[in-house]
């Protein structure tokens, strides 16, 4: 058992709990807890203290950013607490907002960790390409005031799939972590005037999501050729890509273990 | 001309104009402009005044209460300012906030009145019937944690078409105007997860659809039978309907003139 996640009084916890989570970010200022702004995982820790006895520190698989959602976030702790998991997403929805659900608890394994042992994430995110903005997607949606040829960008998208060097798409002065992750599966497809993109990869750098969409964004307007986002991907330099698209259109949709 | 709708020095106006506007309601309380609380009105009347070089006082077609949305709210107000009507939308943008958004703007004959020229309108009214509620629909359904039968309540809801007395159906204790109103069509259907009553009327009394949807939800639960739903039409006592339904399920999809 990882010493960061014993109690502040050292007292052994022999249950390990993962909940899977559904929020909506546009209220918070991102997962992580933080000094002086408000965070979902500082609301799940302080609203969920109740049901399990003592004050709880939660690990999240990913850390999603100001303004971002959640379908399938999961996070583990350790408690001394009794509840059932059966009963904890019941028990949770009068303590917790509105916009921050409890979908599944399960107990796991003492080493499961629901950063460390993650497999694979899948996140999307949704783009509204319409000459006037929707007043119900300003917080769930880019709003892009142009046509995008989304088979164009279907295409060019194809090329992240596999191992690559993703220097390029990794935010400007990330940590020095190894830039080398794996997409499964990348798509873009138009459904009812919303384009949605699917990114399945074992792991995503910070920003990457953000910046390759905002990068195949400009394949959407051919402002970019395919080859040229090619050349970008294998540039690994992060002036050549596009700016960073914009939070709200981001959802963190599920981890698998 | 109205004289109410004259400005408030008394300079003629020639012109008048048909804003058909969008906004969630989330953030308001109401469409119509009050002491001490924002309203989607306050809000259009000021930021839009400088586009016309004066202040503004607009009508709206219908009153929506607050955290009720709208699709298809239709304004009218007189004015001597000189932009061109099908520059209007545009322009105001950048001067409006990001949940309230013009979607046609054209110049109408001075007796068109956005409230007293409306002869029919449309409502939507959409629920979330899911044992666990969705984060992302707190704002824009009324989540029911339980299974509803769509057919029975499409069923019941054809007996609302035509010319009736809706006195079984208005807010208790409202203005003693003539409460027969005459309804097109009145549907409800399932798709994707949610449930979508329409209603399609001449008027609608105050809170009228609410607590439609709050006694027809009542027949979903199998509560409430198909006759005795015609029974408390045709009783026109308020006290003998179900429960006003929430607000944000609520949204004015239509103006007809």
């Amino acid at each position: 058992m990882r010493s960061e996640y014993l109690l502040n009084d050292d007292k052994l916890c022999r249950r390990n709990i993962k909940l899977t989570i559904a929020y909506d970010g546009t209220g918070y200022h991102g997962f992580q807890r933080q000094n002086n702004a408000l965070s979902v995982q500082e609301v799940l820790e302080n609203k969920l203290a109740s049901l399990f006895g003592h004050s709880l520190k939660m690990a999240g698989a990913g850390r999603t950013d100001s303004g971002v959602h959640a379908y399938g976030q999961v996070v583990n702790f350790y408690t001394t607490g009794v509840i059932p998991a059966d009963r904890i997403a019941r028990a949770s929805r009068g303590l917790l907002p509105d916009d921050i659900v409890i979908n599944d608890a399960e107990d796991v394994a003492p080493d499961f960790h629901a950063r460390y042992s993650a497999k694979s994430k899948i996140y999307i995110y949704r783009i509204y390409p319409h000459s006037v903005a929707d007043p119900f997607l300003r917080n769930y949606a880019w709003h892009v005031a142009q046509t995008l040829d989304v088979a164009l960008i279907h295409k060019a998208a194809q090329h992240i799939v596999g191992t690559h060097d993703f220097s390029a798409f990794r935010a400007a002065g990330s940590a020095p972590i190894n830039p080398v992750r794996t997409i499964f599966e990348a798509s873009c497809t138009l459904n009812a005037g919303i384009i949605e993109f699917t990114f399945w990869g074992n792991g995503f750098l910070y920003h990457m999501v953000r910046n390759l969409v905002g990068t195949l964004v400009n394949v959407g307007r051919s402002r970019l050729t395919e080859e040229q986002f090619i050349n970008i991907l294998a540039s690994r330099d992060r002036k050549n890509a596009g700016a960073t698209a914009p939070p709200q259109g981001l959802y963190l949709k599920q981890v698998f273990y």
